[in-house]
């Protein structure tokens, strides 16, 4: 079968894999009909040292069912299923507790000899704690909204739980990716009244607003925590969404969170220890956030999915077949596109 | 009136100093009976430059009003009051969102010529904000556990919730300090099934076990790490109580918190950046915390300490005059006492 392969920075291609198949008695075989590419595949497309045999890409997918080992119960073959981001048991304690990104015996896709979603087939291990049947067929209008409750409208929705988003609170979103957009559309869903958007890229920025972003800051660093605390009454924001992972925006993230307030971190940090100054502990700032148990909330976000009350589809600009890959990389990581999404 | 200066690291005396009297109509004057000296003035005691001015010392007492301006209403003269370790209008938007550290008009103890609380008497701006009364005479055996409601038992009970402990929940506590102490408290008040003390100090042990500690690990680093681990069955706490503030003591408590678990830090930081590594984020590690309101808890753990059910009084081992408060700071800092108590 054919999957995306990645050799190193910028250097990602289609290549002949070993086609998918059962191995476990927990597994199911996943035909993708949709993938997309993350912000978080940049990383390795920015940096990555060369690789000779390679690393597979994709975590984010939909897809048909191929085949279920006999131990599965919760789908059929035929069956349209979403993937999150990481694989799960939906068992063990912390599956139990909602976290199942930190499953005990979950994983991520594209290591340790497992499929990544960018390719023709997925094998699915742990199948049942793992995948979300939809109620609707592959080639159905809501399928990039649908998409994007593998990863990143969970992840923007993690975001704003992590930071504590509720009713009239103030928000603020740390960057204008896709994760970004998703988070402005999350804070609404909780019943954020105010909603800043940090950026500069007038496309996305256009988008935020018709996801319910009340307002823009463009600049950066200490502009930007200046302008912030203007728009809320010299306070600055209940919660903030730091939707990046840079230093500078881990920063500013923690800068313009208000006394008591939270920020929830969801972009993969560029660095081990947490910049901040003092003032997050005098100001008793917590920091929350992490990798998104996609899983836990797709069934929350799917019936407002459906019903179209929120379109976090919205932020795929860009669809491309699965031999446009390489160049798919190339416009997200020159900002051409802001979401490229694989259609099979 | 005679009162605490601090003049540089190792050098803090008593010196006469003006008399504390009323200025504003909000203020009360207060004859302190009680106060005691805060593992956070050893910082100074430590490190700080040589000032001619000196800085005045303390932030946690007990006295008896001695005149209040025309505006104060909650307090008459006479009234014996337990002072928080900052003060507050108890009006504001974050006085009513119960952080009162970040009141718009409060402001921290031995600043801006505010008088310290190792002193004769002190003028206590917003009163009726910052001020509770107590029901017992001066001389009450209960004093000592009272006066830990300035801080040490606020500071305790702010690190248990923002660590979110709660029934059947595993608690660690790093630091076996005053504060760690009265976190044991906190930890077993607020329904922790297991609590872990990290120290290594027999006689502060001791205490902890008798506060309600099941578990002590006097290793250090990894190796603090690794017992922890084993103690919890291999998923560590999910409840962290970082009670020191070094980078060391820091990293560890990051390290000991399960995923999806939280760390309460309360001791003040003595670095900007959070130490730590990227599986604070993978796990989902929450990071909350920082100086106690403790004028929002002391309503809350009262009835507690004047019906005996904690005994948070316990930690302190030393009972000075304030003639003898320059050996006090060194008891402590020698680590020969556990917190010192200043009898007037």
């Amino acid at each position: 079968m054919r999957a995306t392969v990645m050799y190193g920075a910028g250097n990602v291609r289609i290549e002949t894999v070993p086609d998918a198949r059962l191995i476990e008695p927990t597994d199911a075989l996943v035909a993708v009909t949709r993938a997309c590419i993350c912000g978080s595949d940049l990383w390795p497309y920015k940096t990555m040292e060369h690789s000779a045999d390679g690393r597979r890409m994709g975590h984010e997918a939909i897809g048909i069912v191929d085949a279920v080992g006999a131990d599965v119960r919760t789908m059929k073959v035929g069956d349209l299923v979403v993937m999150p981001f990481a694989y799960s048991d939906g068992t063990c304690v912390f599956c139990h507790e909602g976290l199942h990104t930190s499953c005990l015996h979950g994983g991520w896709w594209g290591r340790d000899g497992i499929d990544g979603g960018q390719g023709e087939a997925v094998r699915v291990p742990l199948a049942d704690g793992t995948l979300v049947v939809l109620p609707v067929g592959p080639d159905d209008a809501l399928m990039p909204s649908l998409l994007t409750l593998s990863d990143v409208m969970a992840t923007g929705h993690h975001a704003a739980l992590a930071a504590r988003v509720g009713p009239g609170k103030t928000v603020a979103v740390v960057g204008d990716g896709a994760v970004g957009l998703c988070g402005v559309i999350a804070a609404r869903r909780l019943g954020a009244e105010q909603v800043i958007i940090l950026g500069r890229h007038p496309d996305r920025i256009a988008i935020a607003k018709e996801f319910g972003a009340t307002d823009v800051v463009s600049e950066r660093g200490d502009e930007a925590v200046e302008r912030v605390r203007e728009l809320t009454g010299g306070f600055c924001a209940h919660s903030v969404l730091e939707c990046v992972g840079y230093e500078q925006s881990t920063v500013t993230a923690l800068s313009i969170a208000r006394p008591g307030g939270a920020v929830g971190r969801v972009g993969v940090p560029q660095q081990e220890s947490i910049p901040t100054t003092l003032s997050t502990f005098f100001d008793n700032v917590t920091i929350a956030g992490g990798p998104a148990p996609a899983r836990a909330y797709i069934e929350e976000l799917l019936p407002d999915v459906l019903d179209g009350r929120i379109e976090p589809g919205r932020v795929f600009d860009r669809v491309i077949s699965l031999d446009e890959v390489s160049a798919g990389y190339r416009a997200m990581n020159d900002r051409e596109a802001i979401k490229v999404m694989i259609d099979f």
